[in-house]
């Protein structure tokens, strides 16, 4: 009898070329098959996330789930994969799920945050976890933009030229910034995004911010169904896959 | 003519093999000196320093000085070396300073700052910039060990048994711990600091705060002088050169 493990992992980006396994590439997706594979005695355990997340961009809430005949407790699988994962991988929770949830396509609702570091003076020691911007920006402006991404909207304007999705339509339930001192943080929960998404629209925002822009344009570049009309791709340090939702309690936090 | 400049620099020790130049090896001041010779046209400038650290140690403050013929202002100076170093070290302040200042020799007092991350679970974004201790401490301890190292003793028990120096006799100004949810910090402000003094000092006091031993050991090992006596050397990551004091301001925090 097999049982579904479903786990909550962390990781730091920064040194992974990506999620998703790729021949001769270190990934996230490869270092967790093969410490299952360790643990099985040499037999192949396929791993399935929430999605794909991109090289450098991390994860505080990543979601996996994989099938196995070994009977541990959660906190023993738990243990036993930190115990063996480098150290930029961290399982932060394993529980057994039903065998009909799937990390990705049970998936209701995902969370990223982009983190900021808007000071004058690059910090050493965030260099890999923010994204370092020091220009005015002003909060107003970018409140008043997010504002407008929140609903259903088609986002071809705000994913990657290369999506191969056809299906551009995705809702955003929530969408705002934060700031901490020199700390500024976006947070957006919504349906799905799409490739490079949380980027394009942080890329777009902070040029709003700079005053570049109007907030106003938010609604002509959803119209406009057109990449290039929209805001650079902000860098992959400052995103993270924040929390995959199962069931409808994000809507709590909206 | 020649001027002489101080800067305060902050560097993420992980990735460099200590402060002081060694051939072959990434040091932070063979690639500040990198930098400066290449702005003086291949001419070399040695770069005092307040002191060196160690493999993996960060500085948040710490203070260099060098002497130029070249005539730029203390913000170009700072734009200058910021533009061309590494994304791994940061000059914080430049300014020009008095020929009689020397970054090591005019010190009168240094401050360190030791991190621990004490929750269960490991966190894969602090693991290059804390300790991690998932135990629990009891602060009531630490503290009162901590107290006992303020003033001036001979730290002999406290430094590596591979210190050159002679004279082992420092005065501690303040020792603390502060915790802010999982994160705990140790303060140490001293008239000067012994070869792996500080890190010797927090795996004692986390020793003490684990309830291996006892706070009133402190005056014990003291006595001693002898480094076996003392704790493990807690490790490089969590230790920060956090400020270096040139006049008496220093007595205003304690």
């Amino acid at each position: 009898m097999t049982r579904r493990i479903k786990c909550v992992v962390a990781y730091d980006g920064t040194h992974f070329s990506g999620y998703q396994i790729q021949p001769g590439k270190r990934t996230v997706q490869g270092e967790i098959e093969e410490v299952l594979k360790r643990m099985h005695k040499g037999k192949a355990v396929r791993v399935t996330a929430s999605g794909r997340t991109d090289a450098g961009v991390h994860a505080y809430g990543q979601v996996i789930h994989f099938d196995t005949a070994l009977v541990l407790s959660p906190e023993q699988w738990k243990r036993a994969l930190n115990a063996q994962l480098p150290d930029d991988i961290a399982v932060r929770s394993a529980e057994e799920a039903d065998s009909t949830f799937h990390a990705r396509f049970s998936a209701k609702a995902k969370e990223y945050r982009y983190k900021v570091w808007t000071a004058a003076d690059r910090d050493v020691f965030r260099r890999h976890y923010c994204a370092w911007h020091p220009y005015p920006l002003h909060i107003g402006a970018m409140d008043e933009a997010l504002r407008q991404l929140i609903g259903t909207h088609d986002f071809t304007s705000f994913c990657s030229a290369k999506t191969e999705m056809e299906d551009r339509i995705r809702t955003i339930y929530q969408a705002e910034v934060e700031t901490d001192g020199s700390m500024m943080e976006f947070r957006f929960i919504g349906s799905g995004f799409l490739y490079n998404m949380v980027r394009i629209i942080v890329g777009t925002v902070l040029e709003i911010g700079q005053g570049r822009r109007s907030p106003a344009d938010i609604a002509a570049l959803l119209a406009a169904k057109d990449r290039r009309l929209a805001g650079p791709t902000a860098p992959a340090e400052g995103l993270y896959l924040w929390r995959v939702y199962y069931d409808d309690e994000f809507f709590a936090v909206s």
